[in-house]
């Protein structure tokens, strides 16, 4: 009886424990959103578990900030992306090769005096393709302060200031119309490269194609950057002549191999294509042999002979040709599995890993190798250019088969490495050996884990993942198709962006996140440690031309404003504030000329307005303390209402004047 | 004692029952995350409960789809976004008046045609302030079919078929170049409304601003839309010309009002500005008196008069003048609060609530009410244009005071409106009156909620919250400023939509999330159910010409390209397929006109392929099915390789070819 009584007691006291349970484990304290609402947001959204922890892992609240910021190539877009990590969020489309009126790029006379820089013979460029942006580097790692990316479509390269993110220089590559290996940067951004892709006869060179090997040529171009003046310096630049085989991507060498460039190349074959003609068509031409050649270029003998006059001029820039720079050894072959794509150095700038997509292999080449190498002149022969070639087996350390189509490489601090799989649909992950080994204590340079992604991923981003500080943490699976992933909006499909965890180098890789992308085709991206950037809310003083970084000549303050003729010219100067410009009546006669310049006399940040003049074909933005200009005829008598395009306030509707042309 | 002891076993069995509890309460189910790792993450990532609730409304997961689709407009960068809703993922940039190579828009004849069709006197124009898109609707709910959009910048209107998400037609305002009320749909889209903004005399006239009240004119003009032919037919559209008054946002009728139309406007001063002169500018001196004009307008009287004959030919087109639309009863003013901004018919379409950012007042006006007074014609006089005038008092519902500029207002299924609130950077939830009052079951036209948002609201956009079948559930709030919601991008800051949840109108609106928008300046919006648009996967049949939504003349099917000579006119005939272009040389002779047509003979979803070539500045994008063509001089002898700048396959980079120009 007296157990009995115990035992009821314990069944009641435990019974009480129960309902503590049930009373408090579901149960919101003050304020708070219980687990059971979160349950029943899941079952009605159909939300697994899994999908619970990647939206907790990628939501930033209203206030907070992202942690990285992502730089990606915005493709035939002509842009460049900013994309906030890991919330995924676009934060701005960055004009460079296209023209973009929300910006007023390439409206403005200063802008469009940057773009018309980048025309080959004044032919104008209204597109790009950006294919890999760079950040600058100070000792191998990011420091926020620039951007550089190509166009592959006319091989042109762009210097962008990210204290105002603006694009501030274009460069028509003088030799060829066409580049893929840039825009990378040395380890203190010394150099922007700019390696060619099509081989071509010098740009407005004729040459037909039977004189393919004879008179196509391949180039790399290095451009000296000139950090203080936040440009590229032409005349202090150079590039390399390199035979007809069509060069991919490249890669600067860091710590051990800084000095030193990495290149891929596909087509030795000296395919030239004609399908029509009953030749092989270029993508079986170019993949007949099973070796292409890695170019391993020293980038400081290069420079000295540049120094020392050992350049010729050719369209008037000076170009380190073949024979001198095989005589010089500054350029050398290694063979690569067929059809290479990616070549990545590793933080240590020890390994160069190159994989072929025709091939399962990442193959990992050892630098102190090859300059063992090239110092010991242990060639394997020439090519047909005169190149020394050194043996595969000398140069490679090994070979890892990771999956079908392996494509490019990023690393983490862990030791681990990261490959796409552009066939597989897949990224693998994979252990660095030598002194990597100890850091991950796994077996060395063994797949250790693979993630589907949707779909054909082309380039990957690990968090500052491709300089000599890689953080880990995030990776971005650039993947080219998209298929089923999104709602239908026609035809032309987004491409898919897919942020994957590697925060656990002993679990597996999760996927967290799928950002449509629908502006363009990006290809490369860099993700950078947010607080790097140091962007400017303001410009530094009122009348402030971005295009200098400097004060405008044609900036004014307030009370300075004023329309001056001079012959048939008008040129007027006007401020913006809310809620109006002054003068709000510019009167002309037709035939006139029209030079305006506006000054947005703002201070406080995001205060813009905009400049919206119609059948002039003008917009511009006017961020607080920018000075831009616009010039043009008045052709056209009539009445022209300008207008604030930005909702700059309450009144902006009013923000407003008229342009009269007179008969 | 043997209390002792059962107190003891009380508390011990308490402790089993709370060992229980801690044992199982986070305790995961086989293959589930548990609350555990939720907690640790929202710890990690500083995330408050209200954080992880809206993190788990917003996300999607990987190859799940949105609920909604938003079309918003991209202000001047001239396009319009299409967004995931609930997501914020920015599916699309659709290209409309900006040329964008990505899609190819303004590269291929093609669709260079649409653009110049829209020139004033062939003067090109590349770029728009898109304001207001409008989805076609059928008994006054969206249908999916088209979408609207207007040129704010230069009064053009734009139409785009959503089978395939691109532009087919834009139309130039023969009669102005300054719009705003517009694009805006007839609940059958039998018209689509675009109203004029700033006043101006006709297009292509001049007059001094001293004869602004004479010779300066507001218009609407009223586009009548085939929705079979998925055109606007300019030859049965007409205009009413309106005082110079600067007529702002319209709203078409539906139920009760269908067949009316009804625009703010601002301005009825006819200030003329001129702040360098020492007058008010445009903000003071457009905000001095009390009232503006509603703008009430019989679209049916309107269209049987243009039917009649009894509309007059300026600059070729048909308008409705003043004096006839005032004498036939076409056109009626009822003051409103000074300088209104937004003018939105309830579903029901008896109600339109007219908001005036300098009044803190919605002014809800009652059609029945404003019909009585015409057809009773009990007028207050007319303004000095001889437009009849209602009486405030006789046309108005009721005021409902919200709070500091309000603007927009949208509605959902169960009697709510909803207000954006400018000044206060807030938006209002409030009760309809009348019929509506026994959906919500609250005191009718009352001020029930209010969310902050972050910062200076303009339009909001409810999903399907502008029809006559309101959908509720979510609400976006497209802001102006974003200060400093997200990392920095340098002085022009992104935009911010902001997602809120409206799905309780008995408990309050909850914030969900921040999109930043960093391409353009939205102003509108409407939301879609996503399963109401039936976008094609591919082109129906291989050689397809979007812009006219059949099969081009110029397509055609493997074997069957060519390249034809007629005198110094090369025709090009070429087909693509992964991963290779036939033919892959072209070669001409310099001076040569060269026409080139395209087909991308894919059917396959996702198989686009681009077609760049360098210096003659073109990028095609081809989707599956898809024919465009190029024409250009060869004005340069030279060696031009051509690539596609699509990923689509393993070797893409092979997928290239040489044009040769020889001298």
């Amino acid at each position: 009886m007296k157990k009995n009584v115990l035992t009821r007691l314990f069944i009641a006291a435990s019974v009480i424990g129960v309902l503590l349970f049930l009373m408090t484990c579901g149960k919101k304290e003050a304020g708070q959103v219980g687990n059971g609402d979160l349950k029943a947001i899941a079952e009605q959204r159909g939300l697994t578990p899994a999908d619970l922890i990647a939206a907790a892992k990628t939501y930033v609240p209203t206030g907070k900030h992202d942690e990285y910021v992502m730089f990606s190539s915005g493709g035939h877009s002509g842009q460049v992306l900013v994309i906030g990590v890991p919330s995924m969020r676009l934060l701005k489309v960055l004009a460079v090769f296209t023209p973009e009126p929300w910006q007023g790029w390439g409206f403005s006379k200063e802008t469009k005096d940057i773009l018309k820089a980048s025309y080959v013979d004044g032919k104008e460029l209204t597109w790009g393709d950006t294919h890999h942006p760079a950040l600058s580097e100070t000792n191998g790692d990011y420091d926020g302060e620039f951007l550089f990316v190509n166009d592959k479509a006319n091989a042109r390269a762009a210097v962008i200031d990210l204290r105002d993110f603006e694009t501030k220089q274009i460069l028509k590559n003088p030799l060829s119309l066409s580049d893929h290996g840039g825009t990378f940067v040395t380890p203190n951004t010394e150099y922007v490269i700019e390696g060619g892709q099509y081989a071509m006869p010098w740009t407005g060179q004729y040459a037909p194609i039977s004189k393919y090997k004879e008179q196509y040529r391949g180039m790399v171009t290095f451009w000296k950057f000139d950090r203080k003046k936040g440009r590229i310096i032409p005349e202090e630049s150079f590039a390399l002549e390199l035979p007809p085989y069509w060069q991919d991507i490249a890669d600067a060498g860091k710590k051990v191999s800084e000095g030193w460039i990495f290149m891929n190349s596909f087509n030795v074959e000296l395919s030239t294509g004609g399908v029509e003609k009953g030749n092989p068509p270029f993508e079986a031409g170019a993949s007949q042999l099973d070796m292409d050649y890695l170019h391993v270029i020293d980038l400081k003998k290069a420079e000295a002979l540049f120094k020392a006059g050992k350049t010729k001029k050719i369209n008037g820039f000076p170009v380190l040709t073949l024979d001198v720079a095989a005589k010089e050894g500054v350029l050398f072959f290694i063979p690569e599995p067929k059809s290479p794509h990616g070549a990545d150095v590793t933080p240590d700038g020890n390994y160069i890993v190159v994989s072929g997509k025709l091939d399962p292999h990442a193959t990992i080449y050892n630098f102190t190798k090859i300059k063992k190498a090239i110092d010991e002149k242990n060639f394997a022969g020439k090519d047909d250019y005169g190149v020394p070639i050194i043996a595969f087996d000398t140069a490679v350390e090994t070979q890892i088969e990771l999956g079908l189509g392996p494509l490019h490489t990023q690393f983490d601090p862990n030791g681990y490495a990261y490959t796409s799989l552009f066939l597989e649909s897949a990224v693998a992950r994979w252990t660095l050996g030598g002194p990597w080994t100890e850091k991950h204590g796994k077996e060395p340079w063994t797949l250790v884990d693979k993630i589907s992604i949707h779909y054909n991923v082309g380039h990957i981003a690990v968090a500052e993942g491709d300089n000599v500080n890689p953080d880990g943490k995030y990776l971005v699976s650039l993947n080219k198709w998209a298929i089923d992933r999104f709602t239908g909006v026609g035809p032309l499909l987004p491409q898919n962006f897919q942020l994957i965890d590697i925060s656990n180098p002993n679990g597996n890789m999760q996927l967290l996140y799928d950002m449509p992308i629908g502006i363009g085709e990006p290809h490369y991206a860099q993700i950078i440690k947010a607080d790097k950037l140091k962007s400017w809310d303001v410009y530094p003083e009122i009348g402030w031309d971005p295009g200098t970084q400097s004060k405008s000549k044609y900036g004014i303050q307030a009370g300075e404003e004023r329309i001056v003729r001079r012959g048939r010219t008008v040129e007027v100067w006007m401020t913006a504030v809310r809620s109006h410009y002054t003068p709000e009546h510019v009167e002309v006669r037709k035939g006139d000329r029209v030079i305006w310049h506006i000054t947005n006399i703002e201070r406080a940040k995001d205060a813009t307005h905009g400049f919206a003049l119609p059948y002039f074909n003008i917009n511009l933005s006017l961020e607080p303390g920018e000075t831009q200009s616009i010039e043009f005829v008045a052709d056209k008598a009539g009445v022209y209402p300008f207008y604030c395009s930005e909702f700059c306030s309450a009144l902006h509707l009013e923000m407003a004047g008229y342009f009269l042309v007179k008969p």
